[in-house]
């Protein structure tokens, strides 16, 4: 008998040689139906591969990210098999899982094109064979076999592959009639996949390599339910159009250059007041929080980068040193704002009674990034972190944990994103011998992470080995209106600039200690985070921070100056809006207001004017009614203060 | 007979010969006694030098800069005689004016020295032979002669410098018995110098060349009168006090780091929150007056520069390019904002109607200045200005150019500079093929600025030449508390851009046209203006941008409540502050914010408790009674009003 150990802890007794999908019967009738793959000692196996030894297990399903992949994986070979059928001579190269879905990347033969129109008799093939649920079988094979099997189908693709592997560690995999050369694992059988998509087709250099011969990139997506497709495919359609990129272009926040540069975003005036109101935002929170504003310029000698360890890390890949015209000096364009700050750390002599110190800036860094890699706001080459470095005692790591996770979940509720978990990183616990630090110190910071965690109710998953190698980690994982997942409001324990910088506070005992670093970043990047509210809140921008709070709409010229009154009425309380004068029908006025998604709409005409008044309406919502301006204020006012009063 | 012009476009005949002194006497005993020097056609003679045919003449006394220039140069040569008697043996390098003084570079011969232990015997014989009323006698020498004489005395120096003189050009002058090679000019005698001091000696390298010889600068400077240096030597104590260097660090606003780099300012917690409260009172103004915020980041492609002509004029003596890892791409550190604005302009069409379009933006930027040329903030090599571009149409210029007038003369009036005047800068007439633009533009702009000047009451200078070749402009000449003057605030008017950029825009005809483009920043450079700003109040700022408005100061532990009370209801209306708790006697709790120079210090024991009051005291004038805390907040708010609203 083995013990196989489960996720719980628990322990259970199999005898050797059990599979996955044993251990999944035993467990539930259902588990079974719905089990994928299962995770040994750390790895992903089939689930009829023989467990030897006593295991830790996990039992995949589609909940589970390896879950996916594996049917994924599975479902890139089902295109295969599909593809064989119609194309015959078809060659294969690689087919692996991806974000969303799978591609795989297929040579059709000379002068044979692949195209939209060909997806749909593809994924009636894919179906046809997954109903006909062919087991995934797995197969040792010796080099030479292997060698001999895709010499005589003539697949040169796998022949390339096949030289980088060495005897002994070769298996192919076969469902129906298509054989592949594949490490696995994969699902049971074809039966799994219910519903097939293809997305799209493209180009691809066998092996990524622009000499090579250009191959057809077939991506496609499969699921246990059809129910699971058509949601997806909604969900990519609402993900369209929210797109930031093009909202940001719709609603005029951001712009790019060519001769500026690539990835370098220019903010358009309704953009720089969404910006700036978000830093607004954070800077009260900040002052509040105790923090002290700085700012630093946006480069720095080499020798900062050098002090700090970044110029030796990542020097080589990033935006080259800057040379002076006449003197021997050379400068970086910052990619962070911590060794700054360190530097005015160091302005002054420092007191154990004034710690913490917070330096709080946002500030502007470049990163290079390849001209590829840039996505709109989300991967740019500079962007503003509301950046913090907090500089405290080891006693007190853990109440600042707790006022910054207050700060995150703070700004979370303001803009809306209400689904989030935490993950705690912290040092793998068998190798600490690869982490700066004293025990002590990474001892009491990882529990005061741990208790801050606990003691805010947060949801935290942990995960041991994850810590960076400076000092332990806190990050938010936000899931959006479109359940897609993004990592905001990282919270960094360090112990190594202070080392570097060699960064001192005189103590109660009147020597020289070294204090703790903490970076924070609630926003991360601005560029990042504002592209994520766009596709988060489809351009419909939390009310406190949308760029124009009302359009006063006249029903005609007769009543512009009472807009007039209206509108000076409402700037005096930092009511932000305009008037639209323009010669227009009512109805074109509301429906411009409506596409450019103004929360409210004041309309004015002869009634409202004799009683002082307006007609609201809520974009979204429809009609609100008739009210006074003075009601309209205290209204419009009470909604702010839901969001924002803490 | 000769005419003779004087500026105020009078004409006067003399005879043929006639000299400055003459044409001075001829006009009053007084101008004779106090004339130094003659402007003839644009070039500064000897008032004894003969004018042979009709020509412009100024009469330059020490209320003119180049009056006062003369006279330190005449007083440079007075050093030199002093230094020969007492020195024998003595040679010399050079010896001009500077902006307040002169200096001469010396060798005193082998193993001798120089200090301020010497300056008094220097300064004494110098008012000797000044009150012999020594003659400057003006003597022209042929070459060889020159080199002969000073072969004999065994100056190295001069004949080096006689090496690069043409025969024909050189002239000598002499006073009592010391000789100079000098092209002059020269006061009449050393009879005008009634007081000397020196003020400084310092190592110089000959001809500023590290491999050549070390020689001593000796700085001095003179006055036609002893009043005017004891007041010079004031004013120097009194700006060495108010120095923003050294206000800057006792008051922690900025501090540089050699490892961030020279020139390079960390702006510390209490200088951020005065730049940020300078930005938001110049955020707030601006939107008033219809400016839209953008944000550009801090690097741009070169092709950027290409396009604006930047790189091919300051490429060579700027930051050199920034060049990335994989890409063949080359980026500069922007100097500028405007190509970065031009590129918002473009990013859509515009229409007639929606001019003048006015793009804001607090940019760093950052420009190369050796390190020997940096000072302090007034001289850095990044820096921010309060940017901002307006585009607009020819026939809008006057009008933009008001607003523009009125933004700076509010900044003037809310930071307390009331001494300014206005420098308008045309084209020069007789040469108009050297601007950009047309005629009918370039007269259309000059009148518009000449107009807006008159309208809003400004003292003007009008100078005819000073304009860029790209337009014309308007800067303000601002004396501070010390009488010192500075530039602030530049309107600039720009043909050249908007061609370069193909900007453009859709007029009422429906044809494509040109706009015109106007910079301006009212500050300048907000390190500049900050650093202006220290130095003009001594760090007494106006009450409104003081980083601290008031200091609560409890008489005893027992008042602390009462104290964080009167805090909570300051911060409330936004008053700034803190509460000075430390276990101090009230005496020191007072002189310790006299010396912070915090405006209003509050402080609170019993009888302010009862009556929930507060006895004010304030900076500089001392005790105000004794005033509810309400009585406070109104006092101090109509105190900001009376500043800010315009």
């Amino acid at each position: 008998m083995i013990n196989i150990t489960l996720p719980d802890g628990s322990v259970r007794q199999y005898s050797k040689g059990v599979t996955g999908l044993e251990i999944a019967t035993s467990i539930s009738e259902g588990l079974a139906r719905n089990v994928l793959a299962v995770k040994v000692n750390g790895s992903v196996w089939d689930l009829s591969r023989p467990i030897e030894e006593d295991a830790s297990v996990q039992l995949l399903t589609w909940n589970d990210d390896l879950g996916k992949n594996t049917f994924w994986h599975s479902s890139a070979h089902l295109l295969a098999e599909a593809l064989e059928e119609l194309y015959p001579g078809i060659k294969f190269g690689i087919g692996p899982p991806v974000e969303n879905g799978f591609y795989y990347d297929v040579d059709l033969g000379e002068g044979k094109t692949f195209s939209q129109d060909d997806f749909a008799k593809v994924e009636q093939k894919m179906l046809e064979l997954a109903r006909a649920k062919n087991e995934y079988k797995r197969q040792e094979v010796s080099k030479a076999d292997a060698i001999k099997y895709f010499t005589e189908k003539g697949d040169q693709y796998k022949l390339d592959l096949l030289q980088d592997l060495e005897d002994g560690t070769i298996t192919f995999y076969t469902q129906g009639k298509f054989v592949d050369l594949c490490r696995g694992p994969h699902i049971p059988n074809t039966g799994f996949i219910k519903a097939a998509k293809l997305m799209n087709v493209a180009g691809a250099y066998w092996r990524g390599d622009e000499k090579s011969k250009q191959l057809t990139r077939i991506y496609g997506i499969t699921f246990p339910k059809q129910k699971e497709l058509t949601e997806y495919l909604e969900r990519l359609e609402e993900a369209k159009k929210r797109d930031h990129r093009k909202l940001g272009k719709e609603l005029e926040l951001f712009a790019f250059s060519e001769k500026v540069g690539m990835g370098l975003p220019l903010w358009l005036p309704k953009g720089t007041l969404l910006r700036e109101r978000l830093e607004q935002f954070m800077r009260k929170a900040q002052v509040k929080a105790g923090y002290q504003p700085v700012v630093t310029p946006h480069i720095g000698s080499k020798e900062l980068y050098v002090t700090s360890g970044h110029y030796e890390k990542y020097g080589a890949d990033s935006f080259q040193p800057i040379k002076t015209p006449n003197e021997n000096e050379e400068f970086l364009l910052k990619p962070m704002n911590c060794p700054h700050h360190c530097e005015i750390y160091k302005t002054r002599p420092r007191s154990y009674k004034e710690l913490p110190v917070r330096f709080a800036e946002f500030g502007t860094v470049y990163r290079y990034e390849q001209s590829g890699e840039l996505h709109g706001l989300t991967r740019v080459r500079g962007f503003t972190q509301d950046d913090a470095h907090i500089f405290c005692r080891p006693d007190q790591v853990k109440e600042e944990f707790i006022k910054v996770i207050d700060l995150v979940l703070y700004v979370f509720k303001a803009l809306g994103f209400e689904d989030y978990t935490a993950q705690v990183s912290l040092r793998d616990p068998e190798n600490k011998a690869k982490y700066i630090g004293s025990d002590e110190n990474w001892e009491k910071a990882e529990s005061a992470i741990i208790e801050a965690a606990a003691e805010k109710g947060l949801t935290t998953v942990t995960e041991l080995g994850e810590a960076a190698f400076y000092g332990p980690k806190l990050d938010f994982m936000v899931r959006d209106a479109l359940g897609r997942k993004w990592q905001l409001g990282t919270i960094q324990v360090d112990y190594n600039l202070p080392e570097r910088f060699q960064l001192e506070y005189i103590g109660a005992d009147n020597a020289k200690h070294r204090p703790v670093m903490i970076h924070r970043a609630p926003f991360g990047s601005l560029e990042r985070f504002v592209a994520v509210l766009i596709e988060h809140c489809g351009g419909n921008f939390p009310l406190w921070l949308s760029p124009e709070q009302f359009a006063i709409l006249p029903i005609s010229e007769k009543y512009q100056d009472f807009a007039q009154q209206v509108y000076d009425r409402l700037q005096q309380d930092d009511i932000r809006g305009f008037v639209d004068n323009r010669d227009e029908k009512i109805g074109r006025k509301i429906r411009d207001a409506e596409v450019s998604k103004v929360p409210y709409m004041l309309i004015v005409g002869e009634k409202e004017q004799e009683n002082g008044a307006v007609s609201v309406r809520k974009h979204g919502e429809g009609d609100l009614g008739t009210m006074t301006v003075d009601e309209f204020i205290a209204t419009f006012q009470s909604k702010i203060a839901e969001i924002l009063n803490n």
